[in-house]
């Protein structure tokens, strides 16, 4: 099997790229690093088309013990400044004039324009449908390291369900942060290198927002209505994401039929997650299922997982891509009322050669 | 006393921008936005030369709730794409030809392009030295209103050093995520939104790392050497930023000196803090402190704090700018060793009139 760097190579070969240059800071996070190197972020990469690579780690130690790269030389070596560390590596490497250079497509405006009149007569690309493109679509399809890593993140994951269930039943979480912590407690003892994202945990009283603010509060849990926790774990760097809902007795008609509507929809989106159904489709099942009783999905279907919480394929109404083995999507339709609060259903799933396999085991928890 | 919103329409005014718009996403997260309308973010904003606002937000429940815009639309109505919403916006509008739209500094160099075709003809300007630059200038320098908002975001903070010390001499926190939780769950029931940026919560073991990877862990809080907590609490959207030292007997000969140098270069940094002191002054002094004993500086001394936890003046070792009267920044410096651990020491400093205010009560903590 090639490494992911070896293929990515081999498309800069076959495209006549000399050199992609990828950053990570704090305004641009950007998880191709970690793909390619290991390590975990706050660097400039260079990858060069030999396959050949050289790290510029903002943090020398970390690298020294996550990073696999060809040379690793200190960010801080070039006045902490990435355009003066990018002229002075070419110059070193004699890149330059005739040779092309691609940059990530998230670089900024200001950035591309600055970095193109520090290194004027090189070919400088920066194109969406390029070098990050391209990583893009390899990393939706999971390896089958990456798919063991995930085995062990969807284990921990499935045991946080279950306890948060066992939990709330025994009215263990008083208030939101009670329910967060515990999650943050448990995923790190269990062998997580902690949560992927913050935790939502929003009681009757906040759920009506689909990502509440803040995301969990000293706020009660215990009222009586729509709750809801959105989690996931990272392990190894792999994300995983689910929401668990929650309604206590007693209900309003309406929360009632926000419940029930909100598991049709998930149970019919899972059901049809299989090769060549389109992530458009996919969104559009789930928006017609809730618009049929005169509700609206607010906000996309589901989104695929890996080294960022959420990536490409993106299950939206626009931009529609055919599913295929390898991926592992989130399914999260959920309904939001100012008045009677919001509640959502989320599981991942991996797309399979003959259908789907649900990976975690999230559900509606009726207290 | 001018709002924020009216200084900046003015500066448009000054400027012969007719619009200004702003994006707060996932990927480029934008605090203007807040800083403008008090809307928590995922949204697009239009800023008019009348000083008119037209919010865009991804959660219309939220921003009912929480923004203040003369009007508020739903971003889902334009098909959840941005560039589909600007072209609708600016035809409504009957913006166009001879009018001058600038967008945030960020923006990508792809979704400049793509932009650029969708709106041909305008003026569309995105540039470095340009409205968000003038944003995070004002931002700089705190009003009476954040000073005041700030008065218990510190009051908070100040609290959780005090019950950390304490915990640590009880040696309540025997692992890492213990320290980083009860930081977590004390915080929001103090009144704070949450933390301002993951917690590090780095043991004798992990803190070699100038930001531990995962940021805490399962891993022993108890053994001898050199440990660090650094947090920060939220308050109305407003951070803070702290960094306790700690060292356990017994110490390594360097261990000692490592954490001596750190708390000498702390307290020279904030003597030296008054309006006109050069942000790279207060950054080479701590530099020369550590360089005198064979030492290096590896990150950046300090930065400002507001709506977010890195914001301007930075404290680096370029750009240098003096310091001014209203300004918040953090004092961090501290030293990492591979073998022996690291260590640092932050506080937060309000530049005053006169010198400066010392806004928290971090300090090392010797066990």
């Amino acid at each position: 099997m090639k490494t992911p760097l070896e293929k990515f190579a081999e498309w800069m070969t076959d495209q006549k790229i000399d050199v992609v240059i990828l950053e990570d800071r704090e305004e641009t996070r950007n998880s191709n690093i970690r793909y390619l190197t290991g390590h975990p972020g706050d660097a400039l990469l260079f990858i060069f088309q030999s396959g050949d690579t050289l790290l510029l780690p903002w943090d020398m130690h970390m690298a020294a013990k996550m990073a696999s790269a060809t040379e690793i030389i200190p960010y801080n070596d070039f006045g902490r400044s990435g355009i003066q560390a990018i002229q002075e590596i070419l110059k070193t490497r004699k890149i330059g004039k005739g040779n092309v250079i691609e940059l990530s497509s998230s670089v900024s405006h200001t950035g591309f324009k600055k970095l193109q009149s520090a290194i004027p007569n090189t070919g400088l690309l920066c194109r969406e449908d390029g070098a990050e493109e391209q990583l893009g679509k390899m990393r939706m399809i999971k390896t089958d390291k990456e798919l063991e890593i995930y085995g062990k993140a969807f284990a921990i994951t499935d045991k946080l369900i279950d306890e948060l269930e066992e939990g709330l039943r025994k009215n263990s979480f008083p208030a939101e942060l009670d329910a967060a912590l515990f999650i943050e407690k448990r995923s790190r003892e269990l062998g997580a290198e902690g949560s992927s994202f913050e935790i939502i945990a929003a009681g009757p009283e906040r759920s009506f927002g689909i990502h509440a603010v803040p995301a969990f509060s000293a706020a009660g849990f215990l009222g009586s209505g729509l709750s809801l926790i959105d989690f996931g774990v990272r392990y190894c760097g792999y994300c995983t994401d689910v929401t668990v809902g929650i309604t206590r007795e007693p209900l309003s008609e309406k929360q009632h039929l926000m419940a029930s509507l909100t598991a049709r929809a998930h149970k019919s989106c899972m059901s049809a997650c299989r090769p060549g159904t389109g992530t458009k489709e996919l969104n559009d099942l789930a928006a017609a299922i809730f618009s049929d009783q005169g509700f609206t999905l607010d906000h996309a279907l589901g989104h695929g997982i890996g080294l960022d919480v959420h990536e490409a394929p993106y299950l939206r109404g626009r931009d529609s891509i055919p599913l295929e083995a390898g991926m592992i999507i989130t399914i999260e339709p959920g309904l939001y009322d100012k008045h009677e609060g919001g509640i959502r259903l989320e599981n991942d799933v991996l797309i399979t050669e003959d259908g789907h396999k649900t990976l975690t085991n999230s559900r509606m928890i009726h207290l």
